[in-house]
């Protein structure tokens, strides 16, 4: 097993454990995703950029707490959706690229439909 | 190589490729996460529950690629700041054991400030 | 002036007295929107829709700060970007009755995309 | 009436029309506050603060579109639990003053928390 397939075993027999299933529906799961980002973004809510940056080193283990509670709820969704993970994202990788395509996205921070 | 660290790699590559590391500071990570996770929400928004399961089934693909993004910058914020996801869900995991001990937390939707 | 115009002007002179408008940028506001919208969906956690009724009864005081915490910022955004926020709901609301016309959107919960 | 309360009115006409009042429970209002700040927050995605000004007047009728999403929700939201948005915003704004002095808070991005 994997290190992410040993987790997300870990994350589900947490949940039926405490039998939660019931309150895990996909809904439920995105918005817990949704609550949790959040948060992430909450350490640099009137931040600059660069704040940023010096910001995660201070708080390192507190951001890494709230990045693994999006990364559980993340995991599980995908896991209750027979979603593969890590495939999805390079399916999306593969999507992203013939989107941004690297000549014209080089350097620029605008969206595809911007370029 | 495991899955992961191979992705983790693949999202990199993207990312310096079209050297973009110039603006994925955390926080602009933060709020693309966020703003990735209410795309999920946005497919349950006014459903039920219930619905929310049928409706995952439906739009197996979107919602996938939908979680997909979320993972891409959660992924990409964790090899950015040093953090090992997989290790910082497992330290959380225990975290939550403690929050959310069985016999109190089971088959509750409360809080663990209310439990 | 009405409460509204009353309240737009304390909203700015709080700002000012603290010397803030230097972090309050167009995108570190509609950041703070987004914090402290999902405070509000955090009280609805893991609860259904009907629970979150009975919870916005009980919690009435707490769920009113967060809801004022969010109208501080829109109204702030508004306000700095020219934007006369009763003006532009009007104007939405005309767009959206055109995107969900009552003969067909009438007791049903999908988008204007979708109907 | 101010425009406020003619504008209130209008929401809830909206929505009774439309037999919208049994999607509209708390939990789902704030979930779509939610979805649509973060639709705010996506046209300054990956821009830095000071592009941010630039953009919202650019897309200043796009900007104004989703920031009246934002306020028909919250409005509705308000309305339906029984809260005077402006006099909620009026005490918050008393909450904050004592959280956030003067002397203290002046040219400061730092939370009550770390002031």
């Amino acid at each position: 097993m994997t290190g992410l397939e040993e987790v997300t075993k870990k994350i589900r027999d947490f949940r039926d454990e405490r039998d939660w299933m019931q309150f895990h529906n996909p809904k439920n799961l995105a918005g817990s995703i949704v609550i949790e980002a959040a948060e992430i973004l909450e350490h640099f809510q009137w931040k600059s950029p660069e704040e940023s940056t010096a910001i995660s080193r201070e708080k390192h283990d507190e951001i890494a707490s709230e990045i693994a509670d999006v990364g559980i709820y993340l995991i599980e969704l995908a896991d209750n959706l027979g979603i593969d993970l890590v495939k999805a994202i390079q399916d999306k990788l593969i999507v992203n690229a013939s989107k941004y395509p690297v000549a014209k996205a080089k350097g620029s921070a605008s969206k595809y439909t911007e370029l």
